[in-house]
């Protein structure tokens, strides 16, 4: 297994932990919520794809983001229900705005999704990842996949890795 | 862990298996290969999804598909990277046609997917999915992502689960 | 993915909410946590195996369970670090507790970890399973390894699969 | 996704593709089964937990290996069913030894397993270890665990990570 020095549980930190380190932030010290905005604003100016897929950024914050989709006919087979590749790309999407959210450029290692229950034409869907855990370069989030109710449609589990001589991802 | 009663190894299995319980079809005994091309027909022609995707079956036949993207403006990110969610999807339909290819109406129960090498702008994907394992209604199905010179892009295992008391996928 | 009509989010669920439907316990009607004492009673009586590998039950109540286990010699490899395979043994039994803990049988369908730091000879490891998603039969269960100073060791995801037909696990 | 430089497909790889590079070993050339002979000399001869649990290594060769485990009382629940952990030990054991047989120092960053089928005492388990693809420092191995009769038992996918800094395992 990783023989890496330093872990640290992320669970539970959310954005309330956002001002802790910094309640007034300087000029010179740009504070973790800034970073996740510029990140965002950066991340969704390029990405036409996630645009035409009809996924939106809802928030974001320090290792944590929301995405929504609004199921259309595009989403869906021939029995109305979602692909489960746009149930991954919604989930896989909050994920990589959460991760890229300190300003490190980080990519997708890889992930699982598990399919909890059937998402249908018309639905709304929020996807919300958080930080799980940090390790060296390697970092797990934890993405639920809700539907209208808040009944789990998905449960996603990404797996990143930082690449810290990629420029910053802003 | 399940107490399945039979579990068969269907490694190794593949196209040139199709005839071996039925050489020669007779008219109200259809062959394995023919209930795959059923199920091919029927899923293609409902699913306006898979094709406005731009994803394309390129053969089908028993616990087996290949399906192939070919990469376009609107599978990139910002710096012309296919996203995670296209790949997983890619692979996601070649795992549903293989395993709905027996003529059970079969679901993903869920997926996990490794990203190995960057797919990029123009690039012509291939996935290959083939059946590992099944073992009562529950089933496993390795998918391998490439793309032109063979390389390999993204290894995907999906999860399944028959539902026989759904109608037929074709 | 799966047509379960019944997906309920148990994030956040905890021993807290153990008696909030039946605060006064009635003769007839054994508690939520009465019910978890039992299948931890009968399963730790008959489980012998679990208890050579030197793994404890500290506690368990509904949906959730936490085991422990003080590395010896018979864990680690010629490095001293902790065999993944015994954070493996460690994590699955929380889970097993936790996914037995409502008194239906259910088996492990399969689990998922990620090793993020080497625990090493002497380390007091604990391993804490909490349900995070329910829906029909299937069930999610995340379970955090950790050592001394709460660092994170590893990140465990097990899919359940209730079996009602099965005599209760206790 | 991971920008890796190079990925290659090591599907089908097997013992026959030993001696390809190197039909006639030099004196100063140590052959690729060499290695992963001095690999499994010096991690059998350094693991004492590996060999209390019962596993055995069988053979071993570059990117592959074999592992065995006669089930006894030490291994099952109280139903007599072999624990998916040392389900998983079983199947990590044989990707280890695949993994390291390179020369290189490998670590395991995770792992999943399926659980298809039963395992019992008196079972004579044997987990057959492949490498799948290999891209950069990281790589994917699968492993089969199959009983007597080729009954697959269990499915298990490995990711691995290269650490050529640490010393080689041998």
């Amino acid at each position: 297994m990783l023989g890496a020095s330093h872990t640290r549980s992320t669970r539970g930190r959310g954005p309330g932990d956002v001002t802790r380190k910094d309640p007034i932030p300087q000029t010179a010290d740009v504070s973790e919520q800034e970073t996740a905005d510029r990140v965002a604003a950066a991340m969704t100016a390029q990405d036409r794809a996630i645009r035409e897929a009809g996924i939106r950024l809802l928030d974001i914050g320090p290792g944590r983001a929301r995405t929504a989709l609004t199921v259309t006919e595009s989403h869906v087979n021939g029995h109305g229900i979602v692909h489960g590749g746009y149930l991954f790309f919604l989930a896989d999407a909050a994920f990589s705005f959460a991760c890229n959210s300190h300003g490190v450029s980080t990519v997708a290692a890889g992930g699982d999704i598990a399919f909890l229950r059937a998402a249908r034409l018309g639905d709304e869907l929020v996807a919300e990842a958080r930080e799980t855990a940090l390790s060296g370069r390697s970092g797990i989030y934890d993405v639920t996949v809700t539907s209208a109710g808040d009944e789990v449609v998905a449960e996603f589990r990404g797996r990143s890795r930082a690449v810290p001589n990629l420029p910053p991802p802003y």
